[in-house]
């Protein structure tokens, strides 16, 4: 028995996210042949070596005969190149989908392409990642148990149920919703809390060398997680920064406003809003745990 | 041969720092006789349940005979009510000495009951932790390989000399400092990252429950990071920001002032700033992990 939902794959950018894809597509047998680009020669290199899929493309327009499936996986900020490059030469019906982290970007980026009927575009933001980038820190459980939504104008057609399909066999939940709705939810998730921690990272950086040193030594104190974040991909987050900014800019502004309120609560000694606030956030976080979506920390040193 | 340091220790607040240290005392046979005492009841029995200690006390007062160390180890907005019970009755020379993080504020604490010619005071700060809170989540690894910042008026005493070789025996590296100069860097290195995480899951409490619940289910994005830290307890966090006004004040004008120009250049899109920024923060991250002070994570969950 076979249950391969697609026949032949592309999955342009073969980083954390696109590698990961690659070892779940092959592995849960879900695409006859995948094959892999990567605008970066040492990625396409990497991907050869650890033999992470049927084929590697050199250019992303190689050839896309009987291509049912591409999987964009690029910055956002390269979307436009390379969809201008494929979309006018796929000749077969074939599903465009992504996993960047807007998108009312990524469905004007599409909506500029729909010029070619044999695609079906289903924009698609997979949840689940690391600070890790590169071909070499992927991994097929990187799905397992997390959620994945799916923003497309129109959800009943074949391409969605495609979509969610593959999607479900890595182990996602699935979860559709209008584009605009998910930049908010991320902004508040995802690149908020990622903003901040690049900030404070960032304010270290501009210290004096000598305190510097003693904060890399200390940090095992709440400031390494910060980091942890802050270790992420630059290229990829500038992208979501500029592409997300209405919503970005409206959650900084109540987040602002919420941390002023603790810093005048500490400049008045006012103990019962500390603590008050400081027990009501705790409540969040056994929720999360309660739902699965916590994650493991070891505060260990991997040998 | 044994190698006590101590022949009756008593550890006052027997939490996660508390118990982890009751254990490695025992484990590595570094006091006789381990006493533990902690005002909530409930924790007082976990300590018996568990077998933490030689003995729990009922009261903080109960027999201090002989005893010659004590560890401080209740929120620091506990150690005037604490010392004030304990030190008119000690009667052997004790060495009292505590984990608290901040260093200002104690030696303040510590300096009122200067009466006592017995007792001599090293303010200590071993940093160490994780959002869990009580006994049940101690370990004795907590302490391996992390630093433990010591601020005593004199370097050179029996005192300090003790203090240092205990934690040393626990795996901790020991740096002795001025405790203002402490307060700084832990304001940025703790402080400050803990507080922008509580800030940030308060901004989460106040929105709306329909998009509360959609925050939770899709924090694996980066807010879950925040939360952990958020987790923590709130009095121990409380009485930190009332302790380490000033310099905590100080560091969160400088973040104020670095998440403002982050904030301005999403706005003009200003992509190279941004790339700048983040490219400079991946390398604090790689210094982190070259210290061996990055602890673990894994996005799986525990099972």
């Amino acid at each position: 028995m076979n249950n391969f939902i697609f026949n032949k794959s592309l999955i342009i950018g073969v980083g954390l996210i696109g590698s990961s894809l690659a070892r779940g597509l092959k592995k849960n047998k879900l695409s006859k042949i995948v094959i892999g680009y990567d605008n970066d020669e040492n990625v396409r290199k990497k991907c050869i070596e650890l033999n992470l899929t049927d084929l590697m493309f050199d250019r992303i327009e190689e050839n896309l005969n009987d291509v049912d499936l591409i999987v964009v996986c690029c910055p956002l900020g390269s979307y436009s190149d390379a969809l201008s490059k494929i979309v006018p030469i796929i000749k077969t019906k074939c599903i465009i989908t992504d996993v960047g982290s807007t998108k009312v970007s990524v469905m004007k980026d599409f909506n500029n392409f729909k010029i070619n009927k044999l695609i079906e575009f289903v924009p698609g933001h997979p949840i689940a990642g690391l600070e890790k980038s590169g071909p070499e820190h992927g991994f097929e459980e990187l799905f397992h148990n997390r959620y994945c939504i799916l923003t497309p104008n129109d959800k009943k057609t074949e391409g969605v149920k495609k979509i969610k399909e593959m999607w479900e066999k890595l182990g996602m939940k699935i979860e559709i919703m209008e584009a605009k709705h998910h930049d908010r939810v991320l902004a508040m998730t995802s690149h908020i809390p990622q903003l901040i921690a690049y900030s404070l990272v960032a304010t270290t950086t501009e210290l004096k060398n000598h305190m510097k040193e003693e904060i890399i030594k200390y940090s095992a104190a709440g400031f390494r997680d910060f980091t942890r974040l802050a270790g992420s991909d630059p290229i990829m987050w500038r992208d979501i920064y500029i592409l997300n900014k209405d919503a970005i800019l409206e959650m900084l502004g109540r987040f602002s406003e919420d941390l002023s309120s603790l810093q005048k609560a500490i400049r008045n000694n006012d103990k019962n809003l500390l603590e008050k606030t400081f027990k009501a956030t705790k409540e969040i976080r056994k929720e999360i745990e309660k739902a699965g979506q916590a994650g493991t920390f070891d505060p260990r040193e991997k040998n």
